[in-house]
């Protein structure tokens, strides 16, 4: 587009804040909220015009990005009192790049399309590392002249743009990535466990991964030493993964799809959420495996 | 070794005979034998001898290599009337590539000590493509002398041996490996039957599988057309993972670990077992999933 986006970034969490920071390094016109006053004040000391409230913000832009932590915040942020809806108008855009429902997200795009707004239905893949280096992958969602304009932006932020079709199907592959990721995850986690009960060191099983062309993934090496370690710091906040995994069996079973697998995958991570690992890298699912063997507690 | 090993190999399926086309091939003297005779017919028409039994096999041998199904077969070919054991001789080597049970693993390598048999648990990961281009990981257990002997049939085989620790030490990191490779898969299959559920193009998922390289692996493109194409010729039969996953579930449980989710995987692998789909490619779960949705039936 010849003149530039004024964006307006909502949710400064792992994600959103590494994908604001590489905005404003691009060289976009970037304000931020975030309902955690505190985490602004790196923006601010960038030169980022902080605003007070999602409706604050909407008068800053022309473009809304939101990268929050799921419908409710989204809510929150869009439709509540001090939202962006009170102050947007039409031709603006709203591009939101969380990880919501299918059906929150098919909602909120008749709502936009209603006032004129445009709607991109941008969630991402990756985590935080290809969030921090602009190598996220984009699926996208939503009007392609709309996506076009946006295209400085979104080359900003990933390596790749995939093309998923009209709201809310970039949401809805989404959900698919996260479901084989959960599963990655799961299956790494079991295996370590497995390694572990059977007396042989888990090391083994990453050095086997390794040198397996078919086995090699970045995942893998990417959760490496949070498994041998048991320390998780999270890339990818449990909590974030329950919620989605709670999305994938809702959308199922509206079709009345089974996912048998992915419902002991949504059991384990609920178990380790009541665990208070919330907060931890999903792969802490590893803790609830082993822990009974090993009488921490 | 000075005096290359004369090899006798028991199992001419899928990867058996792969395996064993690899060692004619790297020049090493191979006598096979196979249950179902049929399958030892290209093997004669290149020179091999082939063995009535596997004690006649035995007989021709100093090295035996086993690739059979399961513990049933391995105890019928070794321990049979006409078994391996009945003319194996002190100094000998069995090396076995199956994947048994950890149990039944332990037991065959006392067995073997008891003999002067010089007894190697050497389980492969990899599946028909890796077999075929002598690109195996061979995860090894068994004394390092015996197999630094054998490093020539091994380098035949696979590109990497990993030194697991003693008997069945290679059997148990086996059974990890395979474990997560049934995530992947299962992973895969619930991700292309929920993308088929919310209406977009499972190629979609493939796609930002490629574009991502945390989750860029061979594994997945190897089963890119089976399931895209719903058609699951097998490279790794699906009767083969439910037993392994048995194994998992048992070993498991001697050391009182529940891992849910491989529970979970191991019930979807026995329904499409009993659908019929035991000889197809372990993807095949797909059709469990997506059947009552497309009314094939």
């Amino acid at each position: 587009m010849s003149i530039p986006p004024r964006i307006g970034f909502i949710g400064l969490g792992i994600m959103g804040r590494a994908m604001a920071m590489n905005l404003v390094k691009a060289g976009f016109q970037v304000s931020v909220y975030n309902r955690t006053r505190r985490r602004t004040m790196e923006f601010a000391d960038i030169g980022c015009e902080v605003a007070a409230t999602p409706r604050a913000l909407a008068k800053m832009a022309d473009t809304v990005i939101t990268m929050v932590s799921d419908p409710a915040a989204m809510e929150d942020v869009i439709e509540g009192p001090e939202g962006v809806a009170s102050a947007f108008a039409g031709g603006n855009t709203l591009m939101n790049m969380s990880t919501l429902s299918p059906d929150y997200t098919a909602a909120l795009a008749k709502k936009c399309f209603l006032a004129g707004v445009n709607f991109l239905d941008c969630p991402v893949s990756g985590s935080r590392a290809a969030a921090e280096s602009g190598q996220l992958v984009i699926l996208a969602g939503g009007e392609k002249a709309a996506l076009d304009r946006l295209s400085p932006v979104l080359k900003a932020l990933g390596r790749a743009v995939i093309y998923a079709g009209p709201p809310p199907a970039g949401t809805a592959l989404k959900l698919c990535m996260n479901l084989i990721v959960a599963q990655l995850t799961t299956g790494l986690a079991e295996a370590a466990a497995l390694a572990q009960a059977q007396g042989i060191a888990p090391e083994l099983i990453f050095e086997t991964l390794s040198a397996n062309p078919a086995l090699d993934c970045g995942y893998f090496s990417a959760k490496k030493d949070k498994i041998l370690r048991k320390d998780f710091p999270p890339d990818f906040p449990l909590r974030h993964m329950l919620k989605d995994a709670r999305f994938m069996l809702a959308a199922a079973a509206k079709k009345k799809l089974a996912l048998p697998v992915t419902a002991a995958v949504a059991s384990l991570l609920e178990k380790s959420y009541n665990s208070g690992y919330g907060e931890k890298d999903l792969s802490v699912v590893l803790s609830n495996l082993t822990e009974p063997l090993e009488l921490k507690r």
